[in-house]
């Protein structure tokens, strides 16, 4: 399945969560990461996740697209390649 | 088609890029926002966002999901419900 993950974290906590996520999906841009992944290494990440992440503050939203094609992406403007930490 | 809509544009132009969309999309989280549209509306999304955004410093990504159901969505943590302008 395709996944797309969005994090809105504790700025304390993104580097964190951008380094195991990072295991699992690319970054694309802002708090966005996406890819393909199995049901196992999906349920892996959120494992890792629910181990940094304060449940009462942050926030980690899964996109999950069962197809084995890329969605199709449209970029206006800008092609985000420079990976910068977002908090 | 389901489309999720991520912008990461200069601060001055977050409001007017936001306005537009909210007129089209939901807003989810961060700089995410999210829902069904037709092909027409989708276009004229994009057309009234390339007027306002700046082609060479903003970018506005978009992710077209062929189909009728919206995407399953799994929320670690907390469900932003608090609407607030995100730079």
């Amino acid at each position: 399945m395709y996944v797309i993950m969005v994090y809105d974290v504790n700025v304390k906590r993104v580097n964190k969560v951008l380094k195991i996520s990072r295991k699992y999906l690319n970054w694309t841009i802002r708090s966005v990461l996406e890819g393909f992944l199995t049901k196992e290494s999906y349920e892996s990440l959120k494992r890792e996740l629910l181990k940094v992440i304060d449940e009462k503050e942050d926030s980690v939203y899964f996109y999950l697209i069962d197809t084995d094609r890329q969605p199709h992406k449209i970029v206006l403007g800008e092609v985000r390649t420079d990976f910068k930490f977002i908090g």
